[in-house]
């Protein structure tokens, strides 16, 4: 097995910038997943492939005899506690991180209608906080969403804080970030797919609207909603009513509720 | 108007150990608020008695002359930017933050019938973390929540995260941190109010009950769920189904769409 023991080889640095820079991620098409659980779940998810390599600690490897041996045929490294801290981006590390492959679906696969059922799209136009985005997928595929679309002003999805919220949903959610939001948007209605704006000033109640057809939710900025063009480019406008004095509800708050609508109409559909 | 310009002053020591500890702020029965938009709040929604002082960086004193005379007869104490950093609880300070009295209600306020609606109540069992809790509290006034019940084990509302989290809605929500979980749900039970308990293994689809009577829902723990004495005293279990391969919704996440779901009935109960 190999191992490595100085925090300046090449791979260490590589490493160290895939958890602080985007720009490294998109060079390089990978991220990094940290923590027992979720590469435990990406080597389920991910065609062995797309595991570029598992880093362990001495320590952990040692503790863990069956943890190569688990891992099969996966490229294991084991480092010292120093490299790994060097690498690692949490505060507590649990001595193991893998680089996998970034997913790459095109527009047109996320929109494609997806086997026995209508799409089910969530749109994101410049979500910024990583835990709202990390949130939304995680939520987004136990609602049944069929895919995802991003604004790339959205956060970064290989961004260690958003994978870390999804809880492995990542590797399941078929997504794409999209570099002319306006594009996308048509493409979607061009699909036949209802556009629901989440708005303040939305017209209709979320819940008087029908979603068992092809539907896809905009959810906008945490500060500023969604902008002029875009909410211009949706079919309807939707508001969740709010009592007392909130100003808004928390974006990936709203994303869930919509999503949970979406599905509880779906799931009452068939039962009719 | 008082000006504090050394960071070992008593007063100052007083406000930094509200911030970090949660025993300085049960000893005084106060807790620190920070920011403009929520300070300004504050004002609207606390009875004057309740703002023990407003503290503002003399920067920001001399930048806003409004500020003084816009909060009128508080005690408003200007400070040094050292001063300021040293009681701040956030990397980018804006400036200004108030010290003010923690709300108390006991458990028969919460739970009280409000005027002209069901009682619809959130019960969170070790609840811990402060994103979540404070999440739960500004949906919780969105969704029309009458009152909350916390167990000691959960996060401290008036922790600087929660209370950033909550939007100003903490101002507004009632609730009691109870010592004794097992006796407060008796007591809401004893109030004809029904208990929905939100487990993975929940026996009925959470959208297969009405909330439309008195209805109180229990959040567990983010790792461990609810206890098996708590889940013992609902009156039933119920299940957000979840598609794919998540193993459970964010704790914040499940509730919104409970109380959503309940706001949902009762708004349509109204229409009928």
């Amino acid at each position: 097995m190999e191992t490595i023991t100085s925090v300046n080889n090449k791979i260490v640095r590589h490493l160290a910038l895939l958890e602080t820079k985007a720009r490294e991620r998109k060079k390089s098409r990978s991220f990094i997943i940290e923590g027992e659980r979720i590469v435990r779940d990406s080597l389920k998810e991910l065609p062995p492939g797309d595991v570029l390599g598992i880093y362990v600690t001495q320590e952990l490897a040692g503790r863990s005899p069956d943890l190569p041996a688990g891992v099969g045929a996966y490229r294991v490294v084991t480092v010292t506690e120093e490299v790994f801290r060097k690498i690692s981006g949490t505060q507590s590390p649990q001595g193991i991180l893998a680089e996998v492959r970034i997913p790459e679906y095109s527009l047109a696969d996320v929109i494609r209608e997806p086997e026995g059922r209508a799409p089910l799209l969530v749109m994101t136009e410049d979500v910024q906080d990583p835990g709202n985005l990390g949130t939304m997928i995680r939520t987004a595929e136990a609602a049944g969403v069929t895919g995802m679309i991003l604004s790339e002003g959205t956060a970064d999805p290989t961004n260690p804080k958003v994978v870390r919220a999804t809880m492995s949903a990542l590797f399941r959610m078929k997504y794409a970030v999209v570099p002319d939001f306006a594009q996308a948007l048509a493409s979607v209605r061009a699909a036949g797919i209802r556009i629901y704006a989440a708005a303040l000033e939305g017209s209709r109640l979320y819940d008087s609207c029908s979603y068992r057809g092809g539907t896809a939710f905009l959810i906008g900025n945490e500060g500023n909603g969604l902008s002029a063009e875009t909410l211009a480019a949706a079919d309807g406008k939707i508001r969740i009513p709010m009592e007392g004095r909130i100003e808004s509800l928390n974006a990936a708050m709203s994303a869930g509720i919509l999503m949970y609508e979406a599905a509880r109409q779906r799931r009452a559909g068939k039962e009719l």
